[in-house]
């Protein structure tokens, strides 16, 4: 039987979907490891299949999975090179069947749903988490409910939609809408995968196994990661935490998570060395997936992130905007400002001194460009204009330009 | 040293990267295939490792890599239980890295390009290659001209344009600008790395290699993939050609190439029982990656699915839309109506009473929804509003309204 556990008051539970926070510290519960010695199965290309032991299903069902995960771990000699930055990677979730990390997670909490004979899935989400939701209950062939916000783009409610969820935008405060949807699923028994749901973390374990196992059984000094509410990053903190208990590394990566400057409750509570966050008024950031005045998991990254001599870092809106072009224009990685936030935070880091020559980082990059395009400078992109016969001497012109 | 080969008289060439025609019958040239025994290398995971032997490159270089191929083969599970449909998978070219089939071309000419000393690369598209050409070129650090027509969506020059390649509008005939940018790349050295550049074909035989593999080294009854210029159709075709060539297959597949009803030049003539297609004064369906007046490899395509037994079928417009909200709404897979087309083939195909139920069918999905938002049909997506005191109320009775 799976147990859910707090991560502060360590009480245990037995597993209620519709019982996800601790009755005691509020806190959003975390899955208890079950299998005494998981095996990393590598005889298996699927990685549900292959981390099988360390995720809490039975069976990897195919039927319900779009080819989530195995995503690349690239090396970024580029940028290195021309920015003098040590041994670094970008782990790229972008390329997730629905183009963010997000699939990872929901994959993981369709296969609890249906296990449990749950036919209504849902979750509350301004962008990725909906069009994840939304298709992977498409491929299971379950009613899916997506409660959005009434600002989010068009573009991202209308893919959501083409996959058949049930679309309903919701005036009012964003954070209450996260609290009140598990409450209205009990009500309707609509299990809403949302962001901090402890099989959606479960999911993300997985890419943290991946980033070991591609770089040799070995440990990055570093993991960039943003974020937003928590769950991401919990994710894969705790996927190290189990790779360390079971002794399959004998250290933990240090993590260092970006929030924009305009939404930054946990790192602000990080940096004024309190032990609680506190929601801000007004998240004002342009990226989207990671502007969240209310993170649920907050508490339990800022404990985590103080217990394992991890940080977090602010960065402004020009900063992402800047690491975006340099990540599209160095490396061909074409990722939403949130995917751009880890190498501003790099940047950061490194005008503040803080890398040094042995450092492996890996940056994760979380969600593909493709999916906002409204937020790019468009002023920057200068575009030729020419007819047919004045082809040839304009590449010739261009050409002789070194500043191209 | 590598050769070309014109596929009609088989005259073959030395390698010139500005001479890709043949002289005398003004085809496109193929690569001629060079390893005497090919072999596929299991060992390896990356696919320019593991099929190598049958690829134009002498050492996969990771640094110029993306991470493209490896897609997943997908059991559509749904669709075949809804639509009385035989054994039915779907190849997911567009989890590449920039969301199409194009990059797995793109990553083997700019290997190319560079092996050759050849600086500067450019393309001419209409979308998908210009990003996945941009984006490669900046991984590899090399100058890359995207030449687009004037009706270019936005989307999708800029983001091209984030990558750092010099983008210019060509007011003109988009056929013709195929031809004259061969003409201007001679000129001023920039290896065009156009639709039917054999190179970039030699890149999709990948995609073939990976789905016999995926199927257990059993090579599908029947492959529908949507037809533009033919280049992709045509590597896909050669690869298994290569295969039975090497007796690792002792049977093709049948090709069914899909084009939209208002740009199906190749399919007119094959209809028509003509050897030569003609182009169509203006193709103006709405599937933009499939919408091509004059595809350069067209007569390839035609006397290759003529001697394979192979079919062309058209599509209208309106059958790749519903084709398209069938992907994503019974199998989560939101593709541009390009990606849909095949499906909608199949549908056609099946009304046709051509299915039997031995038939395994494998559609490419050729590149990703998100990348062309514009043409989803809005009407038809009914979104629910309400504040946030009255959604118990409102998901209680959208669940028991069972129309949903």
């Amino acid at each position: 039987m799976k147990q859910l556990e707090c991560p502060f008051c360590k009480k245990t539970y037995a597993l209620d979907l519709f019982q996800l926070f601790c009755s005691d510290c509020q806190e959003p519960l975390l899955v208890r490891s079950s299998v005494p010695f998981p095996k990393v199965r590598n005889e298996k290309s699927n990685p549900l299949d292959k981390y099988i032991d360390f995720l809490p299903i039975k069976k990897a069902l195919h039927r319900f999975s779009l080819g989530e995960g195995n995503t690349p771990l690239l090396k970024l000699n580029r940028l290195m090179h021309k920015f003098n930055v040590p041994d670094l990677y970008a782990k790229n979730e972008m390329m997730n069947p629905t183009g963010s990390f997000k699939d990872r997670g929901t994959v993981i909490a369709v296969h609890n749903a249906v296990s449990l004979g749950i036919r209504n899935i849902g979750t509350v989400s301004t962008g990725n988490m909906a069009v994840s939701t939304a298709a992977y209950g498409a491929r299971t062939g379950i009613k899916t409910y997506v409660l959005v916000s009434e600002d989010t783009s068009d573009e991202k409610i209308f893919s959501a939609a083409l996959h058949g969820a049930i679309l309903v935008k919701v005036k009012g405060d964003y954070g209450e809408l996260f609290y009140k949807s598990l409450e209205t699923g009990k009500k309707n028994h609509v299990y809403f995968i949302n962001s901090v749901d402890p099989f959606r973390i479960e999911g993300y374990k997985v890419t943290a196994f991946e980033i070991w196992q591609q770089l040799g059984g070995q440990v990055p000094t570093h993991i960039f990661v943003p974020v937003s509410s928590g769950g991401h990053i919990i994710g894969l903190m705790k996927a190290f935490s189990e790779l360390k208990q079971n002794k399959l590394t004998n250290r933990l990566p240090v993590f260092v998570g970006i929030q924009p400057k305009k939404a930054s409750p946990i790192t602000n509570a990080f940096l004024n060395g309190q032990s609680q966050i506190t929601r801000i008024q007004k998240a004002d950031s342009f990226a989207q997936s990671i502007n969240n005045p209310a993170p649920p998991g907050g508490n339990c990254v800022l404990k985590w992130i103080k217990e394992t001599n991890g940080h977090l870092l602010r960065v402004s809106d020009e900063e992402i905007l800047k690491a975006q072009k340099k990540l599209a224009s160095f490396e061909g990685l074409f990722g939403l400002p949130a995917a751009a936030a880890p190498l501003a935070g790099l940047f950061k880091w490194q005008a503040q001194n803080k890398l040094a020559p042995h450092h492996r980082i890996v940056l994760i990059l979380t969600g593909a460009g493709f999916k906002n395009m409204a937020v790019l400078d468009r002023s920057q992109m200068p575009i030729y204009q020419t007819v047919l016969d004045d082809l040839d001497q304009m590449i010739s012109q261009i050409g002789k330009n070194k500043e191209n």
